[in-house]
């Protein structure tokens, strides 16, 4: 797919198909994502795919989903709930550099995904503790974030809005979800 | 360009030619990180393009590049040097979760830039104080990352290593960039 069409179609997924996505198409993500641009090179970013069934449950209690539309968008296991996630972890301690890292190789991971009809969310909201059990993060490392991975079983849609709209994201009377973004006029000043 | 394409060839560049950025192309580049993921969507991320020649001179001047290969890839003003910076703000302080979402909006844009003929640097070595007083950014906000933006005068290759490999990008008798990036299978686990 061309890259413009994935950067402007693809959206945070947050419903899945309960089909299980290919080795290859996961390889591929994180293929993309040892290659973005990280801070001297040091690559301390680590990634672990996680498609066992059990460990996939366990993995996803410790998660929150969506906020504002809890909830209709709070995945069921076995329903409607991501059969794989991505766990990126870092080497060494939690620093704002290494969040930047992460939040661009994890950007990447969801274009890959989305270039072959996969979905993604994003999670910051989960129990990092649990998770770090659940997962036996060593001591030395530190779980980031994790990404959930799947066929979508939604299609949200994007609305433009100017500096004094709602980016509160919402349910419409068809259960599409609404994401507001501001525009690029709003974000943007030029000297 | 296919999505595959720029995620496989974008590298970081350190020289450019002398050539004015297109308006229409930093705005698109905006426009792509502005879709990125952001948790709870509050979208604090905002953005300076920089274009007048006496700020860009300023900005540079608090840079530092590419510090394993100094000096040979740090470019002289108005000779290799970048004309257009983006510089990336936020509003309110600096948090593990905002540098993530510029991470993930910083690494939209360098595809975006790529998809077009253009290359960037994503620098986080400069000196912050003395940018934010040259930028005038408010005290309520904060300046996180500069974005160098311009057309290639360098052709950057990447070399894929075992984690036994060192990850130390350097010069070769060609004076071409190498940038050693870890294969998939050295960082991650499957469960």
């Amino acid at each position: 797919m061309e890259f413009q069409e994935v950067a402007k179609k693809r959206r945070t997924i947050r419903r899945y198909k309960q089909v299980q996505v290919l080795d290859k198409d996961l390889t591929n993500m994180i293929d993309t994502a040892r290659r973005v641009s990280c801070g001297a090179n040091v690559q301390l970013l680590r990634y672990i795919v996680i498609q066992n069934k059990n460990i996939v449950k366990d993995v996803f209690e410790t998660t929150a989903w969506g906020g504002f539309v809890t909830p209709r968008r709070t995945p069921e296991f076995g329903k409607n709930a991501p059969l794989t996630f991505i766990a990126v972890t870092a080497l060494g301690d939690s620093t704002e550099i290494i969040h930047a890292n992460a939040g661009a190789a994890i950007q990447a991971m969801q274009y890959a995904a989305w270039d072959v009809g996969l979905g993604c969310c994003w999670i910051g909201a989960f129990n990092k503790q649990k998770a770090s059990e659940i997962l036996e993060i060593p001591t030395e490392s530190t779980l980031l974030y994790l990404l959930a991975v799947g066929y979508p079983d939604e299609a949200p849609v994007q609305d433009d809005i100017d500096m004094s709209g709602s980016a509160k994201y919402y349910l419409d009377d068809n259960d599409v979800l609404h994401v507001p973004k501001y525009k690029v006029e709003s974000i943007t000043e030029w000297r």
